[in-house]
């Protein structure tokens, strides 16, 4: 990964990856879960050049965590091929700030965008900090456009579990709860290798509502909204939602 | 990541990362799984640096394959922390090349060390290449000191299976069987949370043997050999093993 000059007080950052052949999926491609974990890198890289992440926050007990994830994609990287990801913050609230990431080319070709929502807790209570109380962030807001639609708030899917099992060693993150990209990971898992070979992703979205432990299990319910778009619920023990998904394929050409 | 200088020629590469904090594990280090994966990555860059790495290779229909892999901790990179790796090749035979890896701080402590063992396959036959053919590699040889027990050809684990569960999209990579890193990742999550909070992992090695495609099951067989060591067997449906681990325990001061 290449950082691209100096990051202290640019609006819009860029980080520079290449597609490495032990990471890719059985179609060649950038894997989505990769994806959302280089979503989840250059946001906290941007953070930090600013000051104000993770090894500052958590300072003070006080962590960044994603809430909702939307990415929509027109291609995805293949093997050996280079992109990068810009990231900017579009504004915030008292509750909420808005990051949203470009993904392009070398060539400046576009393969998608993301956008991206965010709170700081508290680590011990829980609670959500005041924004507002950040006040270098007004100073750097871009008005770069990230033109996919927003995220959505996602309806719960009824019925039966699709799949169940527990969570297990390797979803468990610092926090001791389910990693934000295992959850992707386990959504996605619920499709079939040939409805990959046959589709891809054009748009992912993700709302993160409560947080999974080590001793729970997943259970995954899934509806198809409409042809090729799904909805995908990851509940817990006691039924309740712990994360909302929705995928959107469409054919390969 | 950061590349050192040109590589070109140079028998010993290093290339440095960061601990992010999105890829820490429940004790705030780098999980073995994401060490597995930067050893491919940076064995794939030292391989490019000298024009022998996937992009050459797959012109000729062939690629390189993992086929033994043992690594040995003092201790992991915590979330923050820098570590350099560095690889090189120590020898190869007819059908085998061994490359070194070395971990470190950027102030010299080491963590660990890890040896691997691989062949070219052609991708069409699936037999191997002659590598006294790469004569290259002779010159390129580097004699630096690996001080860590050689890896071992591993003994079958009897007994009735642990886990079963199916092959998932997410295992899957682009020779559409799964991912060397994934049958870590498997291995590793049949273990519990705790058992990681008492101890950590003082060697991991892992046998190679046939692949899993998309369609069967893992089945995971665990067996005890003494205290804190295990041997784990991944099988497939006709109860073959298509890996064999074997994991040595220490516990945490």
């Amino acid at each position: 990964m290449e950082r691209v000059g100096k990051m202290e007080l640019q609006k819009v950052a860029s980080y520079t990856y290449a597609v490495e052949p032990a990471e890719v999926n059985a179609q060649g491609e950038l894997p989505l879960t990769v994806l959302a974990q280089r979503i989840l890198e250059t946001a906290t890289f941007h953070a930090e050049s600013w000051a104000v992440g993770y090894s500052t926050l958590i300072q003070n007990d006080q962590a960044w965590v994603l809430a909702r994830l939307a990415i929509e994609m027109q291609a995805y990287p293949r093997i050996g091929d280079t992109y990068v990801i810009s990231t900017w913050i579009e504004g915030y609230n008292k509750h909420f700030s808005a990051r949203n990431f470009e993904f392009a080319g070398k060539d400046g070709r576009i393969y998608g965008y993301a956008r991206s929502i965010w709170s700081v807790i508290d680590m011990q209570t829980r609670t959500s900090a005041d924004l507002t109380t950040f006040e270098y962030l007004a100073e750097r807001i871009s008005d770069k456009e990230c033109p996919i639609e927003r995220q959505s708030k996602l309806k719960p899917v009824q019925g039966e579990p699709l799949l169940a099992y527990p969570v297990r060693y390797s979803d468990i993150d610092l926090n001791r709860h389910v990693n934000s990209v295992k959850y992707i990971e386990h959504m996605l898992d619920s499709f079939t290798l040939q409805q990959y070979d046959e589709k891809y992703i054009k748009r992912f979205e993700i709302n993160y509502i409560s947080e999974a432990r080590y001793g729970m299990d997943f259970k995954i319910y899934r509806n198809e909204l409409d042809a090729d778009i799904f909805a995908i619920d990851i509940k817990n023990n006691e039924d309740e939602a712990v994360c909302r998904g929705k995928v959107t394929f469409i054919p390969r050409r």
